[in-house]
């Protein structure tokens, strides 16, 4: 099973595009859409969104996840991470440095591999979507032209808002296991108070809880946290733990 | 097959989630999208499109469709409903009361089986998907977990605006077979004329006709409805028949 | 391979809608969503589009290609048009004309066939879907119902914006193969610079590039195009060869 993780968006031909190579390559692969709308040009967020989403899948899972504000470059280098069984196809920009730092096992490779057409702006099709399609099929690309290397980890908990998700909840990068129940998010200069569920406070106020991915996320029952908050709430707004 | 319809929008991981669970389940199960976006936090209008749009549909079809804002909620019951040989699984709310007011053949159960893992606010991955997977390998959750109950039943026609499409066309509940063919809506103090095709009327021009669906829709050849007219146009705008 | 191009929208049941039709008359058939978004009502910018990102599938691929604003009217006749053993199914209404203009084998032809239920506003679904199935595996509509014709063709290059990316990357319907590698591109009154990828831009800086698909675009480095010039920029705004 291939995993698709990118900013591209779902408009536009890129997913299409991405997939038709993996379907010549490895005709009737299951693929799942699972982002495609992670914050643009954002690999740091898009790092705590991959390491909390990825982690339910199976062993064996190759996620093709590319945020890659720096494609064609010379400086950045394509990567192929294996972290406690799934594996990981993109740059090597941080995107894998949350996956990384949270792994028990954990090794990583620069690829040199090149297909013999490389477009400057579009290595999702035609650098990482063959590897992967490759991986998926149980192959690895020739040793030779991998180049082993420590990955880079990063800390546990991003005390920021990293994806404001279709009914306006905002996903923070804080795992609700890393704090003690009773502790609640501060958002601005307003405490949300913690409960279970939407349910669980009157409509139209806000709460905060452990959502179904585990992170800790804003929301309001029955409306929109983006909206509800006087200041403007987006990717990248600071959150603090509060008693 | 199974079919999706939600208000979880294509954004965003809920909908590759659901995916990843039905395909460890059942492999290669062709899995459609139909509606990600529903009327948010809305079964009733979303009960309408239900019913309008799942008709279509082969028997032994399974929708899995979940508009659920009382998700995590005591009161919430989770339920199976069998009409005229399709499937529907989500949320006892309303969400199938007009496929079941519709329907000749009917059969409805609660369900009890709860999967080891469930989180608070994602029935639509942890207990529906699993429920939806079982049934289209043609398989029933345990006999002894359902309980049958009946399924309330809701009129056949709702005259409000249930949907707006991304042309701007404006969707009601109303079948275009429950009127006189000579009979159009109005919206507003606007009474749209009736035509068979957006061609039928000037470029520019508003018409009401019968959908490829069966439902009466308002629409605009060549623009859009939902900036047509002066007063702001949405889900629940209320329309009457014209003469 | 069935590829969809439409400008339907990824959101609401067309898509959906489509697929159920070509799974029920071909299972497993591998369907990959390429454009839901093209311009809407625009089948002349949608055409550029369409032979600029359909020429890097294979042989045997059929296009599915629905931008059909005069749907149901007697004037619009639904072709099949085989180019370069491609195939491409849809309205004639000058969707097809770039990619017969660049074609080295060309056969069209006007289908006579009509399925038993026919809307007035949905032949994507009823009239083109089959006929894509059909094609897709391998047969062929019935010779008597068609009517061989010569394909209306059109120029190389549109020097407008035929669409805006997720990133606001402004594509253009001109072939960078077209123009000497030293020429840039003008839009409004400004000229901008040519390069090879984003980087080699300074971080906010504009630039003309040839994108992924040998067309010229113009990005801006880390942020949206189609926000940085003064004037409003959008599908259908000209640009001009700039030594």
């Amino acid at each position: 099973m291939i995993v698709l993780f990118t900013d591209f968006g779902f408009n536009g031909p890129y997913l299409g595009q991405m997939k038709a190579v993996i379907w010549q390559q490895a005709p009737q692969l299951p693929i799942i859409d699972l982002f495609a709308d992670v914050p643009v040009h954002n690999p740091r967020a898009s790092a705590w969104l991959l390491a909390s989403y990825s982690d339910a899948f199976p062993t064996g899972t190759v996620f093709l996840a590319v945020v890659d504000p720096g494609v064609g470059s010379a400086a950045r280098r394509p990567a192929i991470v294996r972290a406690d069984g799934r594996w990981y196809v993109g740059p090597d920009n941080g995107l894998f440095n949350v996956v990384a730092g949270r792994a028990a096992e954990l090794d990583a490779w620069h690829v040199g591999w090149q297909p013999e057409r490389l477009s400057a702006s579009f290595h999702g099709r035609d650098l990482f979507a063959p590897l992967a399609a490759q991986l998926a099929l149980g192959g690895m690309p020739e040793a030779g032209l991998l180049e082993r290397y420590d990955s880079e980890t990063w800390p546990g908990e991003l005390f920021e808002v990293i994806y404001v998700d279709h009914f306006g909840n905002l996903i923070t990068g804080v795992r609700a296991s890393s704090l003690d129940s009773r502790i609640s998010l501060r958002i601005g200069d307003i405490t949300v108070p913690r409960a279970r569920t939407f349910s669980d406070v009157a409509l139209g106020a806000p709460l905060c809880y452990e959502n179904a991915n585990g992170l800790l996320e804003i929301a309001v029952n029955q409306g929109r946290a983006d909206e509800y908050f006087e200041f403007g709430v987006g990717v990248g707004e600071p959150v603090y733990p509060a008693p």
